[in-house]
Order: structure tokens, then C-alpha cells, then sequence
């Protein structure tokens, strides 16, 4: 791109302001090079087995690592420079007095540097992506390439208005009757300190990049600390920043890469020590809950919410089942934003055709799916792999003795015979049954809950989703005063409604720069992709007066 | 005024924006009606010794009140309605309904009518001030009239501008290369819940209503929990409100008055209810670290701090003893922004005619103190009187067995022979002396701290905002070099600095529209009036799609 660091920011923040549809980077693979995928998969496998390359070793202490492809089902045989906390910690306060001091423009153009050179490995990401979160080929392409970076520029974007909003010298003139006094202000955005970002194993560049990019942009230094079991996108994105720095003559180690293993975990050591002041956290409630209790600390955090499907009438029950079977599918349910409950009145639904029965629309999902999982032009390009063995063995204690209208079943996989795989089970529940449905079920685990109405289904989905946390919640009707209900209620608990989705539409895909992800609001998290308040919380205004 | 309520949010944002000069409410009693005094001492008077009128009084369970004028030394005998925390959750959960669903614009009217009415009412509100907090008139005047007014205005306005940020509605249009794909998007402002304000017996107003208004304009409703010996002053601004409300046809329990009893407080039983959402608290350290620890809440806290003087060098003593005298005798240092510590070397600091000794830096401030304590045209003016007994105690405590240049002294008060007063004691300690000077000692106390050399006084004044807070430094140098590492060593602490203030430019006043009031970075509080962060943590973005 040949427009300024400074044009670039103002269209970012241009489309987020006015929300409407804006991509720095194109999702689309055709849209890059034509030999991308050829060259990015040799890429990739040139850092098999072996030590990462490109990333800063100094003061390394061993190296380590433990991923392994939920494709190929052996280890990835990478191994990652080891550094304890304290020397982590210890690079980062010695970076942080260069960084802070960095001007704010040169920053800007040093990380949005950093994102053009991540562009330039989209399609070696996307395979590190694959054979560690077990995302297919094109998700891992676009989730982990140009929406990562889309969503890194947001941030970019917003920081840089805000690091703006006021003047950074004035004189201030008060007139005191006979005469005025006159004080030289100026007004500084002082960083926190050290910022830690905590990675999840699913999305390990999407989830990561805002909180670091926010906070290196606002004069923060970065730690990421990455899921052990998916390091190797974040790590390329981590090489790439710490070059886009060197070039700009600063320390790499203003963001650095503390790995560990599931044995020897870092997180806490980090998070608790004194030096960090910011932390950034994807993964499952109960640490997400223990990181929003440690005090003196300024927290951001996604953790788990459990997603509803309100359906009372739709116009085209077609259209409906296989939109919803592509959410439940798509990364085999293990997206935050796929949807596990969907709540359907016991009466059945309307549709243009009648009242369409509770076990038709049970069953009219299950058919959706198997049609989708079966196809196999589709089924494991959309479903992709089983990050963690958990969820499998999850799928199966949570099927005994249910009621099902699909089990799940293996995805065929023509490139990968020994890929880990699962299609979503549909399991038919009662309301009443909360011990079954209102509890988080991650992976491709549907239920279809039987209520007493719709206003019932509503009741269910706003109390799971105030209690539970929630990230999405999708309801079809044709119902103008119960969609309003809908809207109100959901986000009275702040939860965002998609309504009617069929087609193209999917209510797990969020758009950088027009739509927030999680709202800050409920058990799902306390903060949104991207509010003002997501970088303005990364620093301090401090305001000084000379005579 | 004739401006429409847009049009004045407008004005009070770019000011804001441009942190430069501003007033809605001019400071000088002079501005407003000639009998301005005299009306207002008679308003005051009529609410003495008896039931406290003009304030919702509906499911009351009874009368109470304990305040006592630091000035008559009796009691006012106001009784204000008293309300369980039960009733005044119920009434705020009842109006909130209505309220967030009231648009931002009829809220923005409402809210800047209720400032227009509480102006009609500054003088009887300065009165009330004097006579609950020891606030001069004047003082009392300022500070909970025109002052605190304007900190109301900047955070409506910037409530205004961030509830605008975004639109409320918009049609999302992405090219999906074959066709478009159209989606219909909202974004709502969806307010927290209830809002508590805990304020403090010093400044009932000042320090109340930006949290207040922060909270409504964002669509919360309100229940302000006054000190019970400051209740008089808020109670007024409160009857204001709701009469605005009222006459809007709204609920007047969107905002609610809950006072208690030094003996039954109620401030925890609110503080820990869960349909308490958002809490501002003014006061003492220690019950601000209890609502900072709350789970589930917002929470903006103003704790106390310890102020540090740091003198190196001066162009004019008297001048620079002068204005310290002045700022730690304003309200006889019972201001969160007074100095409490001065750093001076031991070889003492340079001025135009040599070096001055640290004794005689020490006797210097002393006497300016004495000047003007025992100037009969400005004394008891600028001193006013001592809030809690607490203080003349703590001050008799600190200084046995020091060395002391002034004694605190009372003050001669013309016209009320019974006030309780204090003029400040000056002591000198050791800089190792830390169990004397480095704690917060709140009242008319100023320790002249003995200290190795200039650099060492800045080390000592950082690392006592880093440990226990710090609003204010002040710092008189004319080594350019010096003030840049006080400058950036401060800042750093999150700790703002005025240099070389003399004449009518004084630490302890932070300028609305201008000056941030606490930056939020170090223990003295988490919040600032006003940046984005103290609006925008009231709301919760959540956008609704619909196909």
C-alpha cells in the first residue's frame, strides 16, 4: 500500500465510526499471490521439527513445545525459545523505557509495519493455524490472516484517536478581572506498564492481537503468552512484529513470547507479578474469573458463553435449518460464537405453510446437518478438526441416554485419513432439564429445547445468558412485537440479537469495524472488540501546569 | 440562557476537547442577582430545624439528621426522609425502566435543566456548604455552585458525544463477488443498572455530581448516599433534580436521596446489592479499597492522597512561600489536592541572591503561613473551619515532640466566635522520618521534610505517589533539565505536576473542562473527571443485526 501511516488510520477509524463494511486485507486466498497456498504450505513445513527461527532468543533459557495437528495427529515437533517469568519480565521493563517514550506516530507506523509483514505469511498462518486449532484450510486463511489483522488495525485505529483526543500543549487563559492568568499545560497519555496477553487455543492470532496491538500502541511493552497447544500463528505474528521493531531501530523485546507447556504453566506467575499492569485473557471462565480478581490489575477478558437460537416463525423453514446447521458446523461448534441451545415452543412454530411440529423442527436440523456433514464438497471444509480430544469425549458423555435425532459422527476427510474429527450431535431436552443444557458444551453439541411458548424460550435464553454469559443469540420471526421483546430483553443483558439469518449471513461471523465482539456486559467477558474503552483503559492522561 | 441543550453540550465539549478556558456558570457571586447574598442566607435559614423539604418523601420510613456547623458548633436540626436500602432499590429498579428508554436527548434536556435550577439556588447551597463542611462562604459558593455545575456539564458533554459516537442505525453492505450481501444494523447504548454515589463530608456537591450525572446521562438511575454530617448541600442539588424530572413528566426516583446515620450506615448494604451495578465513591482510603474489591461492579473511587512540595530553586521567595501558604491554608488543608509534604535539601535551595537555607526555607513558609492566618482582611476567609473534630486532634497527635516553626494556631473569626478552627502547623522532619511524614495526615499539616539533595526529593515525593497516592505536586525549580525529570518521574506515578506557581495560580484547583481531577493511576483513586473511560464504563455497546 502506498498511502500514509496517518491515511491509513483515519480510513480505519472512518469505517468503525460510521460501522459500515471496510477490509484492510482482502479474505479472500484469490485475492494474494497465485502461488500463496503452494509456497505457504512449503513455508510451513520448513519449520517443522526443528527450533523456530526469526524470533528473539537472547537470554533463551531452552527451548520447548507440544503441539500437535488434530490432522495429522502427530506432534508438530516445534520448539520455542523458554524464558522464565522474571527475565520476561525483566526484557520488557528494560524495552518499556524506550517504548513509552517512542512517539505515538512513529508507533503507529512501526505496528501497522508489523501487520503488512504478517500479510505477507497469511498462507503460512493458515496452515500453523490448521495443524494446531484444527480449523480448515480457509477459516485458518481468513480467521487467523486478513480478520486478525482487520481486527489488530481497529484497534490501531482507535487507539490512535484516542492517544489524540486532546492537545498535547495549550496556553490556558483566565481572565481574573484586571488581569489574565496564563498557564502552559500539556497533557500526556502515560502508559500502564507491562501488558501479558493470555492466548486460547482455538483462535490463537484472531483473540490475541487486539488486546496486544491496543496496548503496544498506547506505550505499553507486550508478553505473549500463547496456549501451549497453539503457538506456532501467534509466534510468526510475534517474529513479524519484533522485525517490523528491529527495523525501526527498537529492542524486539518490546513484545516478546513466553511459551510453556500444560505441565509447567506461566500464566499465573505472570499475571500476578507486580510488574504487569495489563492483562488480556481468552479461555474458560474459571481463569478468566480468577484473572478479573486480581486487584490493581486492569483486565480484559473473553471467556465462555453459551449461545442461544430462539426460533418462533420463519418464512422459509429450508433456509432457517441449513443456515443454522452451517453455524453448528462451522469449526465443528468450537467457534465462542456458535450457537448450543436452540429453543423451540412445544406448540411448534409458525410457518407459511402451518404450525410446523417441535420434533420437525428437531428433526429438520438433525437433516440440515447430516445433509452438510455428508456432502463432501462441504463437510470437512466447514467442519475442519477437533482441537482438543476433550471435546470428543465430551460429545459422547453428554449423548448417553438422550433423546437424539443425529449422533455425532466422524467427518470423512480425503486429505487427512487420521484427522480428529466430530459432526454435531442434536439432542432433544426439556426445559427443565438445566442440569443438561444451561451449562457451557463446547463443541458441536446442539440442543433443541422444548419450551412452553415463545415468550418461555425468550425467558430462558435472557436468564442462560445473564447467568451463563452469551456472545451471540440468533432468533427467526416474523413477529414485529416479539422481535422488539426479543431485541430489548437480550440486550438488557447485554446480548446482541441477529435476527432472520439465512442465506450468506451467519450469526458467528462478527465484522471488524462494524460489528463489537462480546460486549463487556455479561459472564461471557468484560470487554468488546473495540470500544473506546478498550484502548483508553491501557493508559493514564496526566495533565502538567508551568507559570 | 437561549441556547437550545445541543448547542451548550457542543460548547462544553470543545472545550473539553480543546482543554482551554471555560465556564457555564461564572465563579464570582458578583455575576448573579444583587440580593444574592441576602435571599440565600434566608432560603438557608428557613430549611434550619426542621423536616427537609422538596425531596421525594413517598414509602419514607422516617425523619433523620445529625449535621453541626463547624462554624455555630450546634446542630442544623434538618431531617431528611429515610428510606431502607430495600425501598430505595425498589424505586430505582421501578424508574429505570422508564428512564433507559427515555431518549439521550430528552435525558441531555432534563439533566442541564436541573443545573440551570440548582444555579438558582448557589447561594442558599454555599450557606449549606459552610455550614455542613467549614467551607468559607466564598469557597462554599464556588466549589458546590458554579465548580461543581461546570464538572456536571463536562461530563454530560462528554456523555453526550461518546452516546453519539456511534449511529443507531445503518445498512452493512458486503460485496460477496456474485452479489451483495445487506444487512440492517442497530447500536444501542444499553445502561448498567443502578448507580450508587457514596460522598464525602467535604465537598458534598463538588465531588458528587460528575459520577451522578455520568450515570443518568448514560441512562442509569441514580441513589446518592450523602456523608451524614453533609447532607444539606446534596439534598438541595437532589430536590433540584428531581424536580426537573418531575416536571418533565418523569419519575422523580430516578435519582433518590438515602441518607443514614453515622451509627446505622447503609453504604455497604447498597454498595453489595446486585442490582447495584455502578458505584462512585469519594473518602478515606480504606472503605474506598472495599468498594474497589466489590465483584461485578463499576467502580470509580477517589481515596485520599499525600501532596508533595518539591522546591530546588526559586526567582522569588517570598513570592513561592506565599503560595504555598496560601494552598495549604485554603480550607485549612482539608482539600484533596493541599500539599502535606515539602522536600527542601539540607544545603537548602538556590535563589537570585545565593543559596537559602533549609531553615530558612522552613521559618520562611511559617511565617507566610502566620501572615496570613493572622491577617484579620483574609484569615478566617481562606481558613473557613474544620469539618470533624478528628482533625484538630490529629493535629495536636502529630506535632508533640517535633521540631516546630508554627504552631497551628486558632483562627480569629469575626463573625462566628464558636467556629472550630485551625490555621496549619509547619514541622520539620528527617527525610528518614518516614513514620511521621509518610502517611496521609489530613487537615492544616505541613512537614518541611529534610532531604540529601534535590534528586533525593524527587525520589522521596515519586515513590510516595506510587505508594499512597498523590493528586498534586507542586514544584518550583528554574533548572530546565530538573523540571523535565520531575516531570517524567511524577508522571510516571501518574502524578501531575505545577511548576512554579505563584500569585493567583494555586495546586489545589483543578480547572473544569481543563485540569483532570485524579488521573486514576495511582492509589489516590482509580477514576478521573472527566476523560472518555468515566462515561463510557457506565454503557455497554451491543449492535442487533437483522437480514
Amino acid at each position: 500500500m502506498n498511502t500514509t501511516t496517518n491515511e491509513r488510520l483515519q480510513l480505519a477509524y472512518a469505517a468503525q465510526e460510521s460501522r459500515t463494511f471496510y477490509s484492510a486485507w482482502p479474505e479472500s486466498p484469490r485475492a494474494y499471490a497465485e502461488d500463496g497456498m503452494q509456497s505457504g504450505l512449503l513455508a510451513f513445513q520448513s519449520l517443522l521439527i526443528q527450533n523456530f527461527v526469526g524470533i528473539q532468543t537472547q537470554g533463551c533459557e531452552g527451548w520447548l513445545g507440544e503441539e500437535i495437528s488434530p490432522y495429522l495427529m502427530t506432534g508438530l515437533g516445534i520448539k520455542y525459545p523458554a524464558f522464565s517469568p522474571d527475565t520476561l519480565i525483566q526484557n520488557a521493563e528494560s524495552a518499556q523505557k524506550i517504548w513509552s517514550s517512542t512517539p505515538i506516530d512513529v508507533r503507529a507506523t512501526i505496528l501497522i509495519d508489523a501487520l503488512d509483514r504478517v500479510a505477507n505469511r497469511f498462507f503460512e498462518i493458515a496452515y500453523a493455524t490448521m495443524h494446531t486449532t484444527g480449523q480448515s484450510f480457509l477459516m485458518g486463511f481468513q480467521a487467523s490472516g486478513p480478520h486478525a489483522n482487520d481486527r489488530a488495525l481497529e484497534v490501531l485505529a482507535m487507539a490512535f484517536k484516542e492517544l489524540n483526543r486532546f492537545p498535547s500543549d495549550i496556553n490556558w487563559v483566565k481572565n481574573m478581572g484586571k488581569f489574565d492568568l496564563t498557564l502552559q499545560k500539556n497533557y500526556k497519555a502515560i502508559p500502564k506498564g507491562v501488558a501479558l496477553v493470555i492466548g486460547c487455543s482455538t483462535f490463537p492470532t484472531w483473540n490475541t492481537v487486539p488486546g496486544l496491538f491496543g496496548s503496544l500502541m498506547t506505550g505499553n511493552v507486550g508478553i505473549v503468552k500463547p496456549h501451549p497447544k497453539s503457538v506456532l500463528p501467534i509466534a510468526i505474528v510475534v517474529a513479524e512484529m519484533q522485525k517490523a521493531l528491529v527495523a525501526a531501530g527498537l529492542p524486539a523485546s518490546v513484545v516478546q513470547l513466553g511459551v510453556d507447556t500444560l505441565a509447567n504453566p506461566i500464566a499465573k506467575k505472570l499475571a500476578e507479578h507486580s510488574a504487569v499492569k495489563i492483562i488480556d485473557y481468552t479461555g474458560g471462565s474459571a481463569f478468566g474469573e480468577y484473572i478479573e480478581s486480581l486487584q490493581g490489575k486492569t483486565v480484559f477478558t473473553e471467556k465462555s458463553g453459551v449461545n442461544s437460537v430462539i426460533i418462533e416463525s420463519v418464512s422459509d423453514a429450508a433456509a432457517v435449518f441449513s443456515n443454522i446447521a452451517f453455524s453448528a458446523s462451522l469449526y465443528s461448534g468450537q467457534m465462542c460464537t456458535a450457537p448450543q441451545n436452540i429453543f423451540v415452543p412445544s406448540a411448534g412454530i409458525h410457518t407459511p405453510d402451518g404450525i410446523m411440529s417441535y420434533d420437525a423442527v428437531f428433526s429438520g436440523i438433525a437433516n440440515a446437518i447430516q445433509n452438510l456433514v455428508e456432502n463432501p464438497k462441504m463437510g470437512s471444509g466447514i467442519l475442519g478438526a477437533i482441537q482438543n480430544d476433550a471435546t470428543n469425549k465430551r460429545i459422547k458423555a453428554i449423548s448417553l441416554g438422550k433423546r437424539i435425532a443425529l449422533q455425532s459422527m466422524p467427518v470423512p476427510n480425503a486429505e487427512f485419513a487420521d484427522a480428529r474429527t466430530a459432526s454435531p450431535v442434536v439432542i432433544a431436552v426439556e426445559a427443565d432439564d438445566i442440569t443438561t443444557w444451561k451449562q457451557e458444551c463446547f463443541g458441536p453439541i446442539l440442543f433443541v429445547v422444548k419450551t412452553l411458548d415463545a415468550a418461555h424460550s425468550l425467558q430462558l435464553a435472557s436468564e442462560s445468558a445473564e447467568s451463563l454469559g452469551a456472545i451471540t443469540c440468533l432468533c427467526y420471526s416474523n413477529d414485529i412485537a416479539y422481535m422488539n421483546e426479543v431485541e430489548s430483553t437480550m440486550n438488557k443483558v447485554f446480548t446482541p440479537v441477529s435476527f432472520n439469518f439465512t442465506g450468506s449471513a451467519f450469526v458467528n461471523q462478527h465484522a471488524a469495524f462494524s460489528d463489537f465482539h462480546v460486549t463487556g456486559g455479561n459472564p461471557s467477558g468484560n470487554a468488546t472488540f473495540t470500544d473506546a474503552q478498550f484502548v483508553n483503559r491501557r493508559f493514564v492522561w496526566v495533565g502538567n501546569r508551568k507559570m
